[in-house]
């Protein structure tokens, strides 16, 4: 996994058991995967997904949107690049591109807005400022 | 499953396996019941989607919008209905509502689109139109 | 679901996303079927498995064994038919049978094992009097 | 994925879609997991699954047995360590140890066993002779 500030790489590789009867990817494996390219991202930066929820806090998706392009297949090798592209104090949103490492097509592109709540209460609380600051390198403005 | 024409409505129970360490459902189990609606809408129509594949079809999944409301949770009774709103030569598209079966509480709001493709080439055909004919009745118009 | 006392029956059909590449449905997806019909066979005694776990225990599982001898496909009726096998102070167990409704061809046969344990320390406990015995009437000895 | 003849490792990371409610991996997640390190290994002796159903077969599962230990957690690190056990004329069986990285905890031992079947047919057959040459040296005999 090797990435830069802006984009994170996620690599991995198709399992049997995320295919379907099409031969192909199932289209719902994939939201998984957008999943291991945030919580990745979130790593990378110091605030890893497992830290923001020991403070009691949850992030939860409010909206999902995916494009799909072009079908991946078993045991193909996948990238998934991940950018922050929304950090509000109660928000954030990423963007990604679900990649063939060899050829670089693109299977398919998402978006993924989240809110954070506290988890007792499930209502929508403030980031915590410390880890507010660890995401604002990793912020990349939309045009 | 009681259904006018125009809307479909489709009952299943939240599975253990579909909650996740939130305590609720994982948002990418929703999208399997997505499916769900719409296999049962095809069915009802007189078209079930085995017998569009038995023709060489596939009806592919292009585009994907889940909008999260509400969380539903292990053991709830599920009701997810479901909208034919387009109805292209090539194309379809759907929306959909999951609400909880007790309160009518709306979990999840969605809409895919889809595309008809032959199965060995993967391009767009024109769904047959004996297939068409029995959808059209379904079709309900967005403003 | 109609079910005597012993052995009882839920009913499912097969989901386009529990299937895998060979065109049939993956092995995996056959697991929470067997949980669907644990849970279905708890409710049915009068002591769902929600109450259970609002009590701070959890039913976890020690031990699955699944026999597959005929595969089920896209859009099948499934019939699972569980039977309670042993109840014992802290652990529970129960047989499956995974049938195909219109033909009676046995998919899977399998076997699961449970130990009852408290949520927060995760060390095995008694199982409630009271719940215990409205498993009771259902357990069938195994010759 | 450093291996030695005999036992291949695989390393993995829970996802955070593979929780439940209990705040843990759900059993059925580990199914995939299995595969997971049946598949590298496969890859490993230089017969890639993806060859062998090119030549119009299928390895289908015939038995899984799972033993649940210890449970694994949302980011843990996980190692799949898969053995082959058996190797016949139309049978394979696999064993497997799913650990913790860091601690080296079993999770789960597992084991599968598997049918090489004609794709068309589903009838059982040889297993082609050069596949199964170069899986010879990757067989372990179980005592």
């Amino acid at each position: 996994m090797a990435s830069e500030l802006g984009i994170h790489r996620s690599q991995l590789r198709v399992r049997y058991a995320e295919t379907d009867a099409m031969g192909v990817v199932h289209h719902a494996a994939y939201v998984p995967w957008l999943e291991v390219g945030r919580v990745n991202l979130l790593r990378a930066t110091g605030a890893p997904y497992g830290d923001i929820e020991a403070r009691g806090l949850l992030v939860v998706l409010s909206d999902l949107q995916v494009r799909y392009r072009s079908p991946a297949r078993f045991d193909d090798l996948i990238e998934v690049q991940t950018t922050l592209t929304s950090l509000k104090s109660r928000q954030l949103a990423f963007r990604y591109r679900v990649v063939l490492l060899d050829t670089g097509t693109t299977c398919v592109e998402g978006m993924t807005s989240h809110i954070v709540v506290q988890r007792t209460t499930m209502k929508p609380v403030m980031f915590p400022a410390d880890l507010h600051d660890l995401l604002v390198p990793w912020l990349v403005s939309e045009k």
